[in-house]
C-alpha cells in the first residue's frame, strides 16, 4: 500500500509541470513524495525584488514618521505619544509605501516611451534593468493594492479606538468649558469629505485592476480589454490616490509648524513620485509627442538611425 | 533580434484565441506586435448595456438626492449643506443603484416563468430583449456587488469624518446646556443595530455569489451547486438587502416631513423594484403555480397549444 | 428549433465533465435540458462537515454570549440590553467561531506528526477520521476567513451605530458633571491600539492565504510556494489572531467581575484551542522532535517496527 501511494505521488508530481498543484491538499511535508527535493524548487522568484523594495520603503517611512510624529513631540514637549505606533504611525507608513509602489508600476512605461522617442526607433531592445523592472510591474501593483487595503481598514478603525473616544470626550468637555456653541470648521469638513471620497474611489478602481490580474479573469480578457483595465483604470486610480494624498495635505504645504525638525510632512514626499509619473504621462499624451511615438511604434524610424544597438546585440 | 521578437509576438497572438493573454505582461502599446490591429478587438461587449444602465441610474439617483438633501434645505431654509455631496449624497446614490441592478438580475427569470405559464409550453423561444437581458445578468450582478462594496466602505467612513466629529461635539454641548442626562432613544438604537446587521449579512452573501462567478471557481462547481449559490444565496442576499433598506426607512413612510417637495424618501423608491421581484418570486413559489411550471419545464404542454410561435420562428 | 436547442444543451452537458459550467449563464431550472436529473448531482459534498461544525460552534457561542451579555444583566440588574443581539452579541460569536475553525485547520497536521513520532514510521496510513479531517482543511479555512471578514466589518461598524453615539453623548455629559478634565486611560488606549492592529494584520495574512486557495491562483504556484503560503503565512496569521484575542482580553483574566455566573469570558475559551495548536507546533519545531520527524519523513523507521498496521490494512 505505502509503495503504491508513493508512485501515485510521483505521478502527481510529474503532472505538476502542467498543473503545479495536485488536487488533494497536501499541506504537510510528510505528505510529499520522498524523491522530490522540495528545497530546490524556486520560491516566488518574481516577488523577491518587489518584496525587498516594499521592505525598504516601509522601513524608511516608519523611521521618518516615528521621528516626526512620536520622538519629536517627546523630545521637544515631553509629550508621550508612543501609543501612536501600532496604528497611527503604521497607517502613515502603509499609504506612503503603497502609492510609491503604485508609481513604480507606471514609471517604467513612461521611461520606455522616452527612450523610444530619444532613439527614434522601436527596433532596439531596452536596457536589462528596465526589462526586469517591467517584468515585475504586476507584483509591484498587487503589493501596492494589498497595502492600500490595509490602509483603508486601519483608517476605518480610527473612530472605534479608545484613544479617539477619550479625545472626543475631552474635546466635548473643553467646548463646554469655553462655552463655544459650534465647533464646525467648514474648511476642515470639506477637506475630509473630499479626501475620504477620493480615497474610496481610488481603492475601488485599484480593486478592479487587481481582480483583472487573477489568472482566470485575465484569460477571459482580450489584449485591448486588458490594456483598458490595466492602463486606463490603473492611471485613473493613481490619479485619484495622488489627489487623495494632496487633499489630505490641503494647506499644510505652507504651514510652518508642519515642518518639524525642518522635515516636510510625509504627504509631500509621498505624492512627489506619483506626481512625476502622472506629469510624464501627461507630457507624453501631448499631440506632438504622442503622434511621433505612435509612428515609431508602427515601425517608423528616424532617418539616419543606424541600428547600432541592434548590431551590437546580434 | 527585433524581427524574431515580432514573430514570437505573433505566435503569442495566434495562441490568444485559446488563451487570450500572453503570460508576459505587455501593458504598453509598443510591446504589441505591429500587424495586429488592436482597435478592432471588441471592448467588453457584454458590459456595454449594464454599464449604461448603471450610469443612468447613478445620474437619476444623484439628481434626485441632490435636490432633496442639498438644494431643498438651501432654498427653503438657507442651510448650506453642500458639504454632503462627496460622501452623504454619493452614499445614497450607491445603494439605490446597487439594489436596483440586483433586482434587474432576478427580474428576467421571473418574467420568463410568467411567460411560460401564460404560453403553457416551454417549446417557444423567448423574445429577443428578454434573451439579451438574461445574457447580462452576471454583469448586472457584479456591478451591483461592486457598488454595494463601495456603499459599505462609505458607510463605515461616516464616523471618521470631521463633520461627524463636530456634530457629536455640538450635540454634547447641547445636551449639557439642556441638562439632559440621557439621550438614549431605544427605537432609534434598535433600528440602526438591525439595519446595519442586515446590510453586513447581505453583503457577505453577495460576496459569496460574486466569488462563485470567478471563472476558475465556476468551473469547479456543477450545475446544481452553481444554481444553489446563484439562486438561493442570491435571492437570500436580495431579501436581506431589501429588508436592510426597509428597516433603514423604519417609520419614515408616514412622517410627512420626509416628503420634502412632495417627493418620497429615496429608500421607498429604492425598495420598490426589489420588492416587486421578491413578491413575484413568492407568488411563483406557491404550489399552484410552481407545480404547473415544473410540469411545463419537464415538457408538458397545455392541450390545444399549437406551437404557433414556433412555426413563425421556423 | 426547440429540438435543436435541446441537443445543444445536451452537448453542453456532456462537456460538463471537463468544464462543469456552460459559458452562458443558465440560472433558471427551465434553461436546463430535460433528461439531466439535476437532483442527483452532489451538492458541495466536501462542505457538509465544515458547515455543520460551523453551525454548531455558532449556536453554542451564541447561547453562551447571550446568557452572559444579555440575560445575566437583565436577570440580576434588570438592565435591558437586548439591543446588543443584532451586532454586539453576533460580533462575539463570529470571531470565536472563526478562530476555532482556524485552529481546526492546523490541528490535524500536528496530530499526524505526533502519530508518526509515536509509530516511528511513515509507512502506515492514518486513521480514517484523521484523513477525512485533513481533506476538509481548505473548507474549514475558507469558512474561518469568511467569518473573520464579517467580524471585521461588524467591528468597524461599531462607532457608526446610534447606540455608540448616545453612549458618547452621555459619557460627555457625565464628564462635564464630574468636572473631569481628562478621561484618558493610558492602559486602555494601548490595549485597543495593539489588538486592533494585530487583528488587521492577521486578517491581511488570512486574505493572502485565502487568495492562494483560488483554483486559478493555486495552479500557478509550485509545491514549495504553496506550502510557504499555506503553512508559514497561515500559522503566522493564526498566531496574530490568537494574540489579538489575548490582548483583547488583557487583564480580564483576573478580574472577578468578568466571571459572571461563574463562567469565564469568551476570549479565554476562544483562545484555548488555537493556543494548544500553536503550542503543539512549537513543541514539534524543537530540534529533538523535529530531527526525528524529518528522518521519519525521509523513510527512516524505528528498529523493531514491524509494520503491523500495514499488514492489517493489506
Amino acid at each position: 500500500m505505502p509503495e503504491e501511494e508513493e508512485t501515485e505521488a510521483e505521478k502527481m508530481f510529474l503532472s505538476v509541470h502542467s498543473h503545479p498543484m495536485p488536487s488533494a491538499f497536501a499541506l504537510e511535508e510528510f505528505e510529499f513524495p520522498l524523491r522530490i527535493h522540495i528545497k530546490e524548487m524556486p520560491l516566488f522568484p518574481k516577488w523577491h525584488l518587489p518584496l525587498k523594495l516594499m521592505a525598504v520603503f516601509l522601513s524608511v517611512a516608519f523611521v521618518y514618521t516615528f521621528l516626526r510624529d512620536v520622538l519629536q513631540p517627546y523630545v521637544s514637549e515631553g509629550k508621550n505619544d508612543f501609543y501612536k505606533i501600532p496604528i497611527l504611525v503604521l497607517n502613515k507608513v502603509l499609504p506612503w509605501t503603497s502609492i510609491t509602489l503604485l508609481a513604480l508600476v507606471y514609471l517604467p512605461g513612461g521611461l520606455a516611451a522616452l527612450l523610444q522617442l530619444h532613439r527614434g526607433t522601436k527596433y532596439s531592445s531596452f536596457p536589462v534593468w528596465l526589462e526586469n523592472w517591467m517584468g515585475v510591474r504586476k507584483q509591484l501593483g498587487l503589493l501596492a493594492f494589498f497595502l492600500a487595503c490595509l490602509h483603508a481598514i486601519y483608517s476605518l478603525s480610527y473612530p472605534m479606538r479608545r484613544s479617539y473616544r477619550y479625545k472626543i470626550l475631552n474635546w466635548a468637555y473643553q467646548q463646554v468649558q469655553q462655552k463655544k456653541e459650534n465647533s464646525w470648521v467648514e474648511d476642515d469638513v470639506w477637506r475630509m469629505e473630499i479626501y475620504i471620497s477620493l480615497g474610496i474611489l481610488g481603492l475601488g478602481l485599484l480593486a478592479l485592476v487587481a481582480i483583472s490580474s487573477l489568472p482566470s479573469v485575465m484569460t477571459t480578457l482580450n489584449w485591448r480589454e486588458f490594456q483598458c483595465v490595466q492602463r486606463t483604470l490603473g492611471h485613473t486610480a493613481m490619479f485619484l490616490c495622488t489627489a487623495h494624498a494632496l487633499v489630505y495635505g490641503w494647506k499644510k504645504w505652507v504651514e510652518l509648524k508642519q515642518f518639524v525638525w525642518y522635515t516636510p510632512p510625509s504627504f509631500i514626499l509621498a505624492s512627489f513620485l506619483p506626481g512625476v509619473v502622472l506629469l510624464l504621462k501627461a507630457v507624453l499624451a501631448m499631440p506632438c509627442f504622442n503622434k511621433r511615438l505612435e509612428r515609431i511604434r508602427h515601425g517608423w524610424e528616424r532617418p539616419g538611425q543606424k541600428r547600432l544597438i541592434d548590431k551590437d546585440s546580434i
